[in-house]
């Protein structure tokens, strides 16, 4: 029995016994978020579950909650966001904008459907799952279960996260951009806020809200927004846990994304974010292959308004998230340029 | 190996097995403090050594300091203040003020030394080894290894944090205000910052540097200071650690004391606070005796501005420091009063 911020203890479940979170819970279990065993075990320790991740065995989940566990977000929702499909679905049903479903089979596609988007309904993740089709060569496609949607040439990339409690009291947090890196297709860089005009940060903000009304979530969640060349907003995906596009409110809010997870999964109050200041997250992805090796980390403590966060990954590969860092500043803008300079010498890499 | 914030991996030594940083560290060996072979143990598998306490076998430190082992702050530093009358002795000779010696035996005080301070060179805490004595009843009197000191009517405790790193490079939190529990003589509420004019806390910040400077620390220092009717500023003590008056620094600044203690010590480049928001911070003492139990939580959660510590202590005693928590405000007046009322209905207390 151990407490903590908020007075909670914590077990978790992973399949690897050196994970990140070994050293921060009071049990690790080892084993596989698919096993049905290891999930009851799990259960059977603690008032209620969370999940950090979308790829866990639903099905058991759905089957716990039904026997009376606690299971925040609820497994019906997390089925749902699973499949992109019937996410995708979910959002139409209410009337929430997204970029249209092309109802084609690859094989009934034409020159004229070109430029299209391509996904699978299950298991992508940092940008892999989605393809952008200009061309009808077969070799560039994805396969498995698969969706077309229209291409939409958009602006930006927006994203909000949003606490929502079990009464439906909700918080949320400001509108921030994500930039990727073209070469890997992965979020590398997000700006808290986005370089947007008030209207359109509020904008976003109901669109958001209203998303994850919709899924009647409880917990946190990060929904992604395209911003389109027209100025038209829609829904593009929505992860129902902690996400990438909110590390930044750990150093820049004064209650994080994390925290207000806990929160709403325990049934306890909601804060408001309390954003105080600017920021730049970037992620440290791995540069290299072999035994993880932090370079030039001397020269970036030095640096004001500097924070890191290391992941603990033994073992770093090219693209491989390794950590994030986040710089704070007057503006995004100047967050920005510091994080390009720190880029410049911060690596990690193997040896 | 794993890797955290700044990149740091901990491995701790603590005589509890359910102790605070257990669920923390890479490894917790369980054994005395003052246990040389468990402190060897804990040097052979680090690459510095730092203390959170006081009362560690400074000897034993002092040893494998002359063997090569990186230990901060120093040993020679540790032996000084562990005994109070050897630190005050330090201060006079560097010049600083400080409640002056008187040099006599309990036999030989006359009422006309009364009242007169009573402290216990050794192995005081918390409000223990320090009496204020108002009759010659040597009842009364401290037993043990004690001396003297003029008894100085204070209007205000003040208290800095002070960060110093190997390069002598230092850096220096807002100086902020101690408020006392007047039955149990232990700090209970810290304002930050303290309630003093501009040029009253410019003086303190600079004595609180010179005192650090004195002892040659490498980490964070807690420097007490006296503030007298007469607007004069004395040094009270140092420890020689991230301290409890600076525990409003992981909610009102961006660098926390115990960043610029690891910082410090492990040699990496000291951090500006970044001090953002006015702060009061609250030691939740026991109020019962028993298995811990924590009433009024969740009427504290849904207050803006409060964050809460709980340190994980099993067993509830009437006194014992069972966690701490930060109001921050616009004001620190403004955060006292908001403190007050959370603690109406926040307790901690035993099953």
């Amino acid at each position: 029995y151990r407490t903590k911020k908020l007075g909670l203890s914590f077990v978790a479940l992973d399949p690897d016994p050196h994970c990140g979170a070994a050293s921060l819970v009071e049990e690790l279990l080892v084993g596989s978020l698919h096993d049905e065993a290891k999930l009851r075990e799990l259960a059977g320790k603690v008032d209620v579950l969370t999940y950090d991740i979308e790829h866990v065995g639903v099905e058991t989940l759905s089957r716990l909650e039904s026997e009376g566990v606690k299971v925040f977000p609820s497994p019906r929702i997390l089925a749902v966001l699973q499949d992109k499909a019937k996410q995708k679905n979910l959002y139409v049903q209410h009337g929430l904008p997204v970029a249209p479903f092309v109802q084609k089979k690859a094989s009934e596609l034409t020159e004229a459907d070109l430029p299209i988007v391509q996904k699978s309904r299950k298991g992508g993740y940092d940008g892999r799952g989605v393809a952008v089709l200009r061309s009808l060569d077969q070799k560039q496609f994805l396969t498995g279960d698969t969706f077309f949607e229209e291409y939409i040439p958009f602006e930006r990339e927006l994203a909000v996260m949003v606490a929502r409690g079990q009464e439906g009291q909700t918080v949320v947090y400001p509108v921030v951009e994500m930039l990727f890196d073209p070469e890997l297709n992965i979020c590398d860089e997000v700006l808290a806020p986005a370089r947007v005009s008030p209207e359109l940060a509020q904008r976003a903000s109901t669109l958001a809200l209203e998303a994850v009304r919709a899924v009647e979530g409880v917990g946190v969640f990060g929904v992604e927004l395209f911003l389109t060349r027209e100025g038209k907003l829609l829904v593009n995906e929505m992860a129902p846990r902690p996400h990438n596009s909110g590390h930044y409110t750990m150093e820049s809010c004064r209650v994080c994304q994390f925290e207000n997870h806990l929160r709403a999964v325990c049934g306890l109050p909601l804060a408001e974010p309390g954003f105080f200041t600017p920021a730049v997250m970037a992620n440290l992805l791995g540069s290299g292959s072999g035994k993880t090796v932090v370079k030039g980390l001397e020269q970036a403590l030095a640096l004001e308004g500097f924070s890191l966060h290391l992941y603990g990954k033994d073992q770093c590969r090219p693209g491989r998230k390794m950590g994030h860092f986040t710089i704070i500043a007057a503006t995004s803008e100047e967050a920005l340029e510091t994080c390009r300079r720190v880029k410049q010498y911060l690596k990690v890499t193997g040896a």
